[in-house]
């Protein structure tokens, strides 16, 4: 029995038009049908979200709708889930799953084999196949011509539409409440396994009747492990004089919202103080820069400046492109990035600084570039948290 | 100031011993040095849990312990979770970070300069690394002799010692207290999205005194979307007549133990009763053949004569390799497999089946292998939930 689709994140024509920029640089670049394997790109242009195995989405030039090969058991979740039509969805069989030397690449070089384009000029976003997964290619399709077609889709992607931005803002209300949650619940005494339960419970339960759609990877990095990003919780319990860095995601339909704060059981030592007021300034001065127009660069040289000015040296870049996925890989906002920034891009706007291998802090926020300056997507107060 | 080590989850000896067994590999194909660029087996090799940018691990034939080299604000993280000495830790700076054209095997490949190997030979990982990135290690190395060792490091990570067996013992029971804790709270009326909310906070909170350190993604498959695996939880509410195909893992240390079940809100339809004695018995089934020595065809081959005995025909594979991460790509139970069953190789053993676009249902164990049969890591009750 068929299933029937499920009710779509976006209207057709929004997948329409993300694929018409992609055929745009294809049309530019000579390309007949470009393989799409990076899963944050297939999301971006079909609704799909991050089937496991192997799989390759096909855009022709010249079709309206791309091809889908994936595996047969992910066939009807991904009707369900994207825009396109039920012909458009080809499965393969076991026989390519859990062996060491095949996967679903074959499948999609059978297809492209198939359709006659053996001698075609292809796209493949080598920055995202594996070498060996890469050889298929070459060696089944010795004919073929091949193009990098790395980072387009991505940068395609760093500009987002409005209906985009309105998910963003309910990832980003999502990700509000967690940091609230994280403040009402951490107190001396408490697991810091009991505190990650309750933040991604609150991720989960959403906000505003919007509930999160997916968990990304939360991390709650607590004495005596606040000289690095990026950390899990561990067995320890919550003390009296604990500091927290906390940097979590929120998600809705693939659109991450982010978030940095930072909590303090107990008075903060002065060296926490003095940080975090930098990096407040810091990430303040970023603001009262950014608007279309501005180069990344700038908005990272005025960070610098104004931390600098409190006696912080921040090393680590100010940002990063934010929307499918906690980062994109085509915007960062750091010393020498000469893009330019423009309406509706997106950013993990980040002063996390690490200045010791045994201390750092952190604040951020998510942000959207507007004509004339920056939307705030998260709103949580811009603070250190000192819980007493 | 310095960071001190944090608790290790294994002892030293117990890292030399994996090392070894990897130089035996470089030593039988006349490596001089591997870098090791997968996040399981750099996991598996010194204790680190996924530092989130390119990095390598670099083992040399002739030194006891590896070279792990780093973005700078990962390197107090690292020293605390790994075995490694702080010589050993070498940390890259921030211009290797979000650019289009630089990453950390830039600095990985200054390190293999650096050491004279520049006419070595030097074992990759090429069913890791992407094209993109090869092509680094190809451009600026071009008189290495570059082996490809995809693979070799999870072929030995495939048997456990009793060390790894005790953590994903402790993790199996945590992932049956939230097999446990969906069945107190799935019931009609609640949101699919509080259901996950406390499923996760179940995985996180642990059992036994143990926590998860880590959450794997948990998938919530109910109806009217049991027609495929891999399903994220939606913005529905349960209803009277619901089916939940519950598929999740927990996590100790990056061991994971994983599990599926089976709910019905209300009484469950005569096919999904006739689908689930069926799985079950395969999986009795199999259960019952296992043991060191088999070979994985003969397992699958059981499972399926029996699924078939029911009616059924069950297309997906029995089950793959369980340990760091919710699959292991060394070992697959599936028909035509030849790999002979060691004690301490671990599976997940699944029945899941997808046998209509709008039905399938589910149930698993965690299983070690052992000398004269199998040991069971998950205990939940292998049945049927009927929840009235």
């Amino acid at each position: 029995m068929a299933v029937v689709k499920g009710p779509q994140v976006f209207p057709r024509p929004e997948y329409l038009r993300r694929l018409a920029a992609v055929k745009v640089k294809m049309a530019e670049r000579d390309i007949e049908a470009v393989v799409i394997t990076e899963s944050a790109h297939i999301t971006y242009l079909t609704g799909s979200i991050s089937p496991p195995d192997a799989r390759g989405l096909i855009i022709f030039e010249s079709r309206e709708e791309p091809v889908f090969i994936l595996r047969w058991l992910d066939v009807a979740l991904t009707e369900q889930e994207t825009f396109l039509d039920r012909d458009n969805i080809l499965a393969y069989s076991e026989e390519f799953v859990g062996g060491p030397d095949t996967n679903g690449y074959d499948a999609v070089i059978d297809f492209l084999l198939d359709q006659g384009l053996s001698k075609a000029s292809i796209g493949l976003e080598l920055s995202d196949l594996t070498v060996a997964s890469f050889e298929k290619f070459k060696t089944r399709l010795p004919q073929i011509r091949i193009v990098d077609f790395s980072h387009e889709v991505e940068r395609i992607r760093s500009i987002k539409s409005d209906l985009e931005i309105a998910v963003m803002r309910e990832a980003a209300a999502i990700a509000d409440a967690a940091v609230l949650r994280a403040l009402e619940i951490m107190r001396p005494g408490v697991k810091e396994a009991d505190a990650i339960a309750e933040i991604v419970g609150a991720l989960a339960r959403g906000a505003n009747g919007k509930i999160g759609t997916w968990l990304a990877e939360p991390f709650l990095c607590a004495s005596s492990r606040i000289g690095s990003p990026h950390t899990h919780w561990s067995e320890d319990t919550l003390q009296q004089g604990s500091q927290i860095n906390l940097e979590i995601a929120a998600v809705r339909h693939a659109y991450h919202a982010a978030i940095c704060r930072t909590y303090s059981l107990g008075n903060p030592s002065d060296r926490l103080l003095r940080m975090h007021a930098a990096q407040l300034a810091g990430l303040e001065a970023g603001l009262s820069v950014i608007r279309s127009g501005v180069i990344s660069d700038e908005v990272a040289g005025v960070i610098h400046r104004t931390t600098e000015k409190y006696g912080f040296k921040k090393r680590s870049r100010c940002g990063y492109g934010l929307g499918i996925g906690w980062w994109e890989q085509a915007t960062s906002l750091k010393i020498g990035d000469s893009t330019v920034l423009q309406p509706n891009m997106t950013f993990h706007l980040h002063l996390g600084s690490w200045i010791e291998e045994n201390f750092g802090c952190v604040i951020s926020e998510s942000i959207r570039v507007t004509e004339s300056g920056v939307e705030l997507l998260t709103k949580a107060p811009r603070e250190l948290f000192v819980i007493d």
